[in-house]
């Protein structure tokens, strides 16, 4: 017998937040992963099909969405429970928009909806990690947690799982740019130095527990002062074409920050308003027409639900 | 003809807060620097006296509070101005409690005051900041900033002054020893390592800002699990006799962080009340009894108000 199908939407999440390297990420309305599924008597996770990703793996072992279902399953605990998946990719995979913890929570997240909520929201990160890690080779949550809970996450803990929400000022839109170039995660990270001196961290770190006060004060120029990335940005942003004319124009157009999404190659403007983020999102996508680089345009409110049931 | 005299007083201060290196710090109540002054005809700053310090130059170039003042008077503008000083340490130098700053501060407070505040509070912090970095060798306003203004203050910038307070809850309690040692800032500072690696940061600036999130939010067991140091504390702590012990003993008896002050010989711990912190001073001083070495214990709420007339 076949059961009623249900359909879940994750969001797609901007990590680092230029301050925030591997701590902080923020989720958006817009681009995601939605998976149809429904429960079947053939245990494990099958995956029917997958429309509109690149080279996204159907064996449900190595598809970031199938290891999260399986994980749920395998806490779960009863062996007989069968899903079966179609996922829809309505974002780019490897654009820095944290592609693959989006398909991580929406795999776990259509168990739980399908079989009435036996784990609380939050419950479900681990298996979204196991997810996101598989296909990331590294174990962070800063994606995989705004796209699971909404807003603004602040992860203290990967191990623990210890993530902080901080409630932004409202209003904030976000300008994201993805330029269609081919850039792998596992890459980007490569790249980075594996040490980084005293007075970069003391920096860093100082524009990190600021951007905290000034997201609870709504001091946006505090929060323009402290959404400088001294640490990655300097390293990768030679990866991404335009990158410093982007930003520039970004900041002149009154973005209250502006840096790489994720690994990039996506470029976010943060923006105190939506017109400001419309005007910064027409030029972005103005300047890589000018180098004939194709590119999306995002435009966005922070995204406070998160992962849900449509 | 001799003015009347006034009397100010600023207090001790612990910097760095485990997460926080050169960036944290808060204000005690007790210990500090209490000047006594006058204005004179006599153009410039003159120290008559200083009680209770440890070789503490009397000539007013060289000595902090003195040079605080000579910034405020170059500031305010008018060569007659006169000053004369009598400072009382109520506090040991050299201890990681901010002698330094205290001085400083005190110093032009006591301009500011006998001159009825031609300069806002916050306006004085710059002229302090030259007689701390004079003392310290090194311009930092984890100690100035709190000193001046009480509560905690998190310094985001050092060269702008870009300070922010972080309100903390209620109730917190600080039990501070000060093991009567001779260890210097200066030194405290040169064997610290100029880099760090990548993970180190990630860790320190996750703690830093959920610390931050923690004292909005009241949330004490997230406090705890973010006063750690990763990076200062473990190339320090060797340099202060029965510190892991007394750290073990500190979270033992319900402390919720304890580290270093500054750059020690201190020890604070961070306690969610005053019982608490009365039981762990009293064992900071039997450890420090055993070993025979002379201690003195402070226990304090955190100093609202900062430096102020008295």
């Amino acid at each position: 017998m076949k059961q009623a199908s249900i359909k879940v939407f994750a969001p797609a999440t901007i990590a680092n937040l230029a301050c925030g390297f591997d701590t902080l990420g923020l989720a958006i309305n817009g681009p995601g992963d939605e998976i149809i599924g429904y429960l079947t008597n053939k245990p494990g996770v099958q995956i029917e099909e997958i429309t509109g990703g690149k080279d996204l793996p159907h064996d449900p072992t190595k598809n970031t969405a199938g290891i999260a279902a399986q994980a749920f399953l395998d806490a779960h605990g009863d062996p007989s429970i069968g899903v079966s998946m179609r996922i829809h990719k309505k974002m780019p995979n490897g654009s820095g928009l944290g592609s693959s913890a989006a398909s991580a929570v929406a795999g776990c997240l259509l168990l739980n909806e399908l079989l009435r909520r036996p784990f609380e929201k939050r419950q479900l990160l681990p298996f979204a990690m196991q997810g996101e890690s598989y296909a990331s080779k590294a174990y962070h949550a800063d994606n995989v947690a705004p796209c699971l809970l909404g807003g603004i996450q602040l992860i203290r803990d990967n191990a623990t799982l210890d993530v902080q929400r901080i409630f932004p000022p409202r209003g904030i839109f976000m300008a994201v740019v993805y330029p269609n170039i081919k850039m792998l995660t596992s890459e980007a990270r490569a790249i980075l130095k594996p040490e980084i001196t005293l007075q970069q961290h003391i920096a860093q770190s100082a524009n990190l527990a600021s951007l905290i006060v000034a997201l609870h004060n709504s001091d946006f120029p505090l929060m323009r002062r402290c959404l400088v990335d001294q640490i990655i940005e300097p390293q990768r942003s030679h990866l991404i074409p335009e990158f410093s004319k982007i930003q520039a124009m970004a900041l002149e157009q009154g973005a209250i920050g502006c840096s790489i999404s994720g690994a990039g190659p996506s470029i976010f403007a943060l923006c105190s308003n939506s017109l400001i983020a419309e005007e910064i999102g027409e030029r972005m996508k103005a300047i890589y027409k000018d180098v004939k680089i194709r590119s999306t345009v995002y435009i966005s409110p922070i995204n406070n639900e998160g992962a849900q049931l449509l």
